[in-house]
This record gives structure tokens, sequence and C-alpha cells, in this order.
């Protein structure tokens, strides 16, 4: 048996090295076992990138989106003589870094730390700079990030510049010559019903008021930036992620891609199932939203492609998976039995779990 | 695909007949799929012999341990024209039957009430009468059931006649021309170490000192018993199961079995898995103790010799198999999750999980 593990993190659990170096160790033996880090553009997907490109993390000081001073960190490395920059954004901005997102905390947010650590990947002499979007926690139509790097955000007296701009002044913006591309996978335009405030808003702390607030306002900026550059950015799918930020790096010429395609790309994982006869992937949770751009089902696809079999392993699990089931018919939780969410979510246990459960589905195939 | 069923009950929880139909329902498209319900002597062995030999429940009032009224039944049934009559011990002296068992309980309990049902029995023109062990809440030798039978008592002052019985008198005990079998797992003779009172006595309520007076009452009943018929029950593997009752009935002349051989062999088991090519088990729980006389265990041998593949399903399985996972590699739990116990011991749970597993096991196969 060729076995390839590819599974993503089990978010707060285990990293996805660690569970796919769990399943390999519990299948025994093999012809062949290929550990294969995996993401989907969420956490973990510069620490996957890393496992197979290598490279070396930058460190710099940072305002995070409260404009707290933090370590910030991320990933330099290449890719077949290209150098690469790989931002996650959750780094500097991200909702986990509030301890509890409130009406205070989305007034205050800012994405200008983001903006910040793209200045600096610019300056390491980077041929393109992949940022992940995703579990920010701040929406401000990523004008704080603009503000980062150039522009002016006249009239500004709040931490969440979107709330009081007047005019957005992009006559300073820096002009960037490298590839910039974001790791995304929700679709969603800067403003209107299925926009960034309407969607997120309220997730990341938004008061009924704060968020009709943000909503014209960001109207504005809409039609701003459409006579400024010819951008409408209610036209660009994906220009509402993180609460904006996917409009405005679109400013700066980003393009954006699927976070798992983006990831899978760089890591060779097609060529690593074709060589393969069972893939082992899976996810903290495995439900009916893993179709929408999950680890998961993207590598299912890609096994179901070149006629792989495929199981997935997880936390848990949707009893009714829709969808997904067609492409995933096998989807186990490492569970051993009745257990806590608390004790469940242990480092060790969730190992120790996957090890096991590995060593029974390997047991079939014997 | 030709598919076998063979789950032991999970207790409290769903009948082995219930888990092999949800089993076989989430498994999709089969060439054949046989639902054989299984049991090893324990609860639900009546049931599961039902389901494949049908016949008719006896019910009748009898004495329970506490020599309390209660109704009481078993299974007269037939196979290749004989009849049997297949006795649960748990019916009637069941330990689930005390809300606790305590010092009191076990001074009070005996098993009179299963000589009543044997009586029973008899007349009903039985070429076989099955009793199962195992469960019992009692402790007293046997004696309850031998009285019951026609022994004299002598000296008897309190519920557990092992406690104050001065001598007992066989001579009026009745004669048993039909065939008498035990199904018990246990080995333990009726004293000593890893008799009935120091091994069972303490989870039945004993206190040291009554357990002390038992033993001691026992060791002189094996002398009366060896002076008497030229047992030696001592020398009897399993006379200490259910608290002295396997050596009782040794007495009439009853013979001991593996519970699970003993129904295996009622449902013609081994030929069915002969036809099949995978065999699911299970239990509700799935450890090391498994490998001592439980259904997993059993099927999994059946399976091996005949070269089948076999999986195992449970609600809870213990981290290392020890010995048992050379001949079950596969063991899954069918918590979908994290889960209290409570929800997962829930029927409707049960079968929906166990169902969702048999779906993503089947999944490999396709």
């Amino acid at each position: 048996m060729k076995l390839l593990a590819a599974i993503d993190s089990f978010k707060g659990s285990a990293t996805s090295k660690e569970l796919n170096q769990a399943v390999l160790e519990g299948w025994g033996e093999a012809e062949q076992k290929i550990n294969q880090p995996i993401a989907d553009g969420g956490e973990g997907t510069a620490e996957a990138i890393y496992a197979t490109l290598g490279g070396e993390w930058r460190t710099l000081s940072c305002p995070d989106l409260l404009f707290r001073k933090k370590e910030c960190r991320y990933l330099l490395t290449q890719k077949e003589n290209r150098k690469l920059a790989i931002i996650e954004s959750t780094e500097v901005i991200g909702l986990d870094l509030l301890t509890r997102p409130t009406d205070q905390t989305i007034r205050l947010a800012s994405s200008f730390g983001l903006g910040e650590l793209i200045k600096d990947a610019l300056n390491q002499f980077v041929d393109e700079i992949i940022v992940t979007l995703g579990g920010s926690g701040c929406s401000d139509g990523g004008l704080g990030l603009l503000q980062s790097l150039g522009a002016k955000l006249n009239g500004v007296t709040e931490g969440n510049p979107l709330l009081t701009i007047k005019e957005l002044d992009l006559s300073q913006l820096m002009k960037i010559d490298q590839t910039v591309t974001i790791a995304a996978d929700v679709t969603n335009p800067y403003t209107g019903e299925q926009g960034a405030t309407q969607m997120f808003g309220k997730q990341k702390g938004g008061s009924p008021e704060t968020l009709a607030c943000l909503e014209e306002q960001a109207e504005k900026i809409v039609e701003q930036i459409k006579t400024k550059t010819a951008i409408d950015l209610n036209q660009l799918a994906g220009s509402g992620a993180a609460g904006g930020i996917g409009g405005a790096l679109a400013i700066v010429g980003a393009e954006m891609k699927s976070g798992f395609t983006l990831v899978s790309e760089l890591v060779d994982l097609e060529a690593k199932i074709k060589e393969s006869e069972l893939i082992v992937t899976g996810e903290g949770r495995i439900d009916q939203q893993t179709i929408h751009g999950k680890v998961p089902y993207g590598v299912a696809l890609l096994a179901k492609k070149h006629g792989k079999k495929i199981v997935a392993i997880c936390g848990s699990r949707e009893k009714e998976l829709g969808e997904l089931a067609s492409v995933l018919p096998s989807v186990f939780s490492i569970q051993t039995g009745p257990i806590s969410l608390e004790k469940a979510l242990d480092h060790q246990e969730t190992l120790e779990s996957a090890r096991l459960l590995s060593q029974a589905i390997s047991g079939i195939f014997r």
C-alpha cells in the first residue's frame, strides 16, 4: 500500500504534520508513506508550506488590530527559484487575538498592521507575496491596510477608519510590482446583503447601529474608488473578504485564489496523490460546509480525479454530510468513545486517537 | 459484497438485531445481507436466539432474589426437533434487579426463584434447558436453587441460606432426566481465592464479615457435597459461577458451555460466516476483557478460521486492546464526535451513529 496523509490541522489541537505523522504511524507497514502537510488558507497555512518548502520565519513587531504591539511572524520561502512571502493575516489582525469580539472592538479594529507586514515583505526582495485572509477580527473595508501602504484617510477620528472617513486619497498609494496573491474562499462583495459588513459584521461584535454606519460608509468608499481607479468593488467577487481587505488588496493589483488550490499547488499535492494508492485527509470538523473550499473536499476531488481511494478523519462530523458524501463517502471521527469536548481537544489525546483510528482502518486493507 | 452483521447488544442502548439492521442499512447496496442476532450468554441471549429460531415466551410469577413477586419470562423454542427452554438467570436473580447491591441485599438474596423457573420449564416437555449465568445478584452457593429443586436446607434462618445452613440434605433432590446446559464464561471454583465469594462477593455488596462467613460456610458445603455425591466442587471449573449456582446445577447433572459457543451453535453462526465475505461484529464496550468469551472475540476467531474480513463496532473502545488486536485489528467507535455518556447511550443516537459508521466503512470497499 502506498499511503499519503494530507490532513488539515485540527484547530487548537494538533498541526497538519503531527496528524499525518500519527496516521502514518498507526498504519503499520506500508510500501510508501508520504506525510504531506496541507491547509486551505486558514490557520496553519504558512506552517504547512514551511513543512514542505522550508524557508525562514521573519519576525517583527507590528501593531495588531487594536494597535497593541505584537511580535508577528511570516514565512519567507522559495519555490522553483521564486522567492515567496507567506503572510497569515490572523497573525496580526486575527479574531482570535481578541478576548471577545464586541461592538467596542469592531469600532477600534483596523487592518493597518497587515499593511505593515506586507511592506516589510516587499523589502525582502520577494517575487510574490501571498496573504491568507479569513479569520480576521476587523471590518474596516481594508482602509487601515491602504493607509499603511500610503493612502490618506481624511476625516478619520476612530480606530476603525471606515466609521468616520470622509475621503479616501489614493494619490500616494504605493505601487507594488511584485505579484500579490490573496488566499481566500469567500466570494462576498464589498457591500450589500452578501457584503462584508452584513455577512460578517455581527460575528465580529458589531451592534446594528455600528453595522449600519459601516455599510453606509462602505458604499461611499465604493463610489470613491470607482471614480479614482475604475474598479467597481461590488463587481469583484471576494472584495468583501476579511472585512473588505479583499477589495483593498485588489486596488494594489492582488489576485484572488482559493486557499486550498494555492497551498496544494505550492506543495505539489496532485503529483503526490498520483503516486499514492490511498489518501487519508481530514479536518477538525467535517460537515456540510466542508465543500466550501475546505481541505478534505479539495483532497477528495483530486483523489477522485485520479481514481484513488480516500478516507477522511475528523474530531467531529455532522451526521448528514449532503453533497460531500458523494466524493468523500468514508468520514470517521477519531473519538474512541464518549468524551468531553475539552478532553477531545487535548493534543496528546487527539494524536493518540488519530493513530488508533488509522490502525483500525489499515486493518481493513490487510 | 456478501455482508453478515453479528453484533452483540449494546447494553441499555440497542438490541443485537437493531444494531445489525442499522449497520446493514448504512452499508447501502450489497449482494447479500444477513442480520444475525448474537449474544454471549449475557443480557439479550434469549432475545438473540428467539430472533433466529422463533418460539414463544413463557411468563410466570416467581420470587426474585429478594423474594419479591416478579413476572419472569423465558423462551421455549425448537432446534432440529429438539425442544429447548432458554432461561436467563438475570430475569429472576439479576444484579440489576437491585437498586444498589449492599451487605443487606447479599444477606437476603437467594437463587430460589431460578429453581422455580427451571422446574416450570421441566413441565413444558423440553429436551434441554439452557440456563445463562452471569450478572447474578446473589451469592448463596446455589443453595436456594437446590432448595427449590427439593433439597432440604437444615438450620437456615436468613434469606441467603448459605449464611446459616447447618446441613444440606440432598435426599429429596429432584432427578432431572433432561439435558441441562449452563452458559457461563467464568471458570472460578466454588471456594478459595478464585472462588465465588472472594472474587465476586464484593461487587454484590458483601462486607468483609459477611464474605468471611459465606466463604467458611461454602467450604463446609463443599465437604458435605463431596461426601454425599462424590463431586468435588473445588475441582470443577465454573462451579463458582453466579455465586455458586454453577456448582449447584452440576449436582443435578448440568454441563457447562461457553455462552458464545452455545449461542453461535444454536443460530448456525459459523455456516453463515462461511457464506459471507465481510463480517461486522461488535459490542457496547470493546477492551482487553473482550477476549474472555465476548461476542466480538468469538466472531473474530470464526472469521479468521474461514479467512473472512472482519470489523468491529462499539460504543467505546479501550485504547490498548492487547491480544485482541491480533484477531480483530479493526475496532471502530460509533461516536461521531465528543458526546456525553448519557447522550451516547440514547437508543436512536446509537442506531443512527452505527448506521453512519457502517456507511463510512462501506465507502472503503467501493
